[in-house]
């Protein structure tokens, strides 16, 4: 399936979906937002998979344990939110042996208890096929409320938590989720919209777009780039790896240009990158330092089956 | 890893998990049940997998969705509760085609609506290797609470919801989640203890006698069998089938004396066969018509790796 019919089938899931009592955000957001006693839940899961989402050649179980919750920890700092409960579901490979299961469990529970998360239920299986885990995660919206994808306004400046790029070369696995940087910028200024940086910055910039109805124009030479993209090497530009490789797990974000001032005069403790803004005219453009204006495509990396 | 390492795992796993603000009943129920606003929300994760729990030859992909699904809701019939919303990861098989991929939703759909559950959030991914369904489910405790595997008392009668053995012919895809008997059941009389069948009764049994810190005796000739189990003509009887075979998805409950009377006197319409006792010491045995006494194995089916 290509990226185009993945992209219909989440439409036409989404279409299905019924509208559950409570329900504030389904799907389509990096976490759905559900009222509950009082309370907004937030929900969110995310399966990796073995030579897709990481290599056991490449990664010790810990650290597959690791990236299993804490992409799962990312989508919650998406929404501004703190997490609070995970469950888990692994398919381990026969013959893997107790000590590798254990390692990936304590891999999961170190950044779990980092982050105040309980590990409150789970599923436990074994195939001949390779190793498969699925985390479950529950967190609580703050009391300004969750921030969505679906609330950049035009005129707002669009930033970014850190460098991107080149995360291949070891961040995806070891990145930090934005929990705290989240909370901490949400306390200091009004996010309008916010996801991560998973598809990669173009692409999940693009969903930004399409659920606010707005449209954006990013920076060339103000995306910071980490020098892992720098060092590729490969025939993509290190822009062009900022632009398109997923998994940083840094924050995208717009507020007004008035609390984007008070961001980059240092209201919060987050480092920042001014690396664009909203516009009314629903097109993605990249700005070049000689002023021309070109079009930004969504090539971020997406599935195709 | 065997099965007893798999169960050392879990031991271990529970052993870590910290105790969460809210959490009733953690890691070792069918369900966790965790308090959040003034609610008891029952949370359950269950990942299904090619060739383990079902087989793309055998089974269209909107019976796989619906045993994806099923399997999570008969978790919360376990503990008396009712569904709500539900969360769904999937790794496809790369080429599986975009019609494949929609009946396996739809077949999720259909019996979440049945159910009242609205699916609020997904992962959706492609790889090279089989197909992974994990669907994580979210309920609410009655207002009488939750029905754990820990509340069985000496002298109790043990009660089971259907006949049991050889799902393998089809009901391991097909059968009906006991979420309305379980709720009814709970209205009529007081539930002690409860699981759902998916281990196999005498496994399921040993992890209700293990909770509660009793024993129990099944009548042997009180066990209700399916057409099914009769007729699977293999070297072990019917009733070795329908004490070992696992995912029958009936209910397995206890009870004291007076309301097993008043359940099979029908207070309620839910049918229900009284199949043995708990016992104060902590043995599982099987009584024999001719009055033999046997010592009762945990020999349901688990996992290895």
């Amino acid at each position: 399936m290509s990226d185009r019919n993945e992209l219909a089938l989440i439409d036409w899931i989404r279409l299905k979906a019924k509208h559950a009592v409570g329900l504030q955000v389904g799907i389509g957001d990096d976490a759905a937002v559900w009222q509950v006693g009082g309370k907004s839940l937030l929900l969110t899961t995310d399966m990796l998979m073995e030579n897709v989402d990481f290599l056991l050649s490449e990664a010790p179980a810990s650290l597959i344990g690791r990236k299993a919750m804490a992409v799962n920890l990312s989508d919650i700092a998406a929404m501004a939110g703190k997490p609070l409960v995970a469950l888990v579901a692994v398919a381990l490979p026969k013959g893997c042996g107790f000590e590798f299961a254990r390692e990936l469990h304590e891999g999961m529970q170190a950044i779990a208890e980092e982050f105040d998360v309980t590990i409150i239920g789970g599923d436990t299986n074994a195939w001949d096929q390779p190793l498969v885990v699925t985390v479950t995660l529950l967190g609580e919206a703050s009391e300004r409320g969750a921030v969505t994808r679906s609330g950049a306004k035009p005129g707002d400046w669009l930033f970014v938590t850190g460098p991107l790029g080149g995360s291949i070369r070891g961040k995806h696995m070891s990145f930090k989720p934005r929990i705290r940087e989240a909370i901490e910028l949400q306390k200091s200024v009004n996010l309008h919209a916010m996801i991560d940086v998973s598809d990669g910055l173009s692409a999940d910039l693009h969903h930004i777009l399409d659920e606010s109805g707005v449209g954006a124009t990013l920076v060339t030479d103000s995306i910071p780039i980490t020098e892992a993209a720098k060092q590729m090497g490969d025939s993509r530009s290190p822009l062009e790896h900022a632009l398109s490789d997923g998994e940083d797990f840094e924050l995208l974000f717009s507020c007004s240009p008035d609390d984007g001032r008070k961001l980059l005069s240092g209201v919060c403790t987050v480092p920042v990158h001014l690396v664009g803004e909203i516009n009314a005219e629903k097109a993605a453009r990249l700005q070049w330092p000689d002023g021309t204006i070109t079009s930004l495509a969504r090539f971020g990396w997406e599935h195709s089956f």
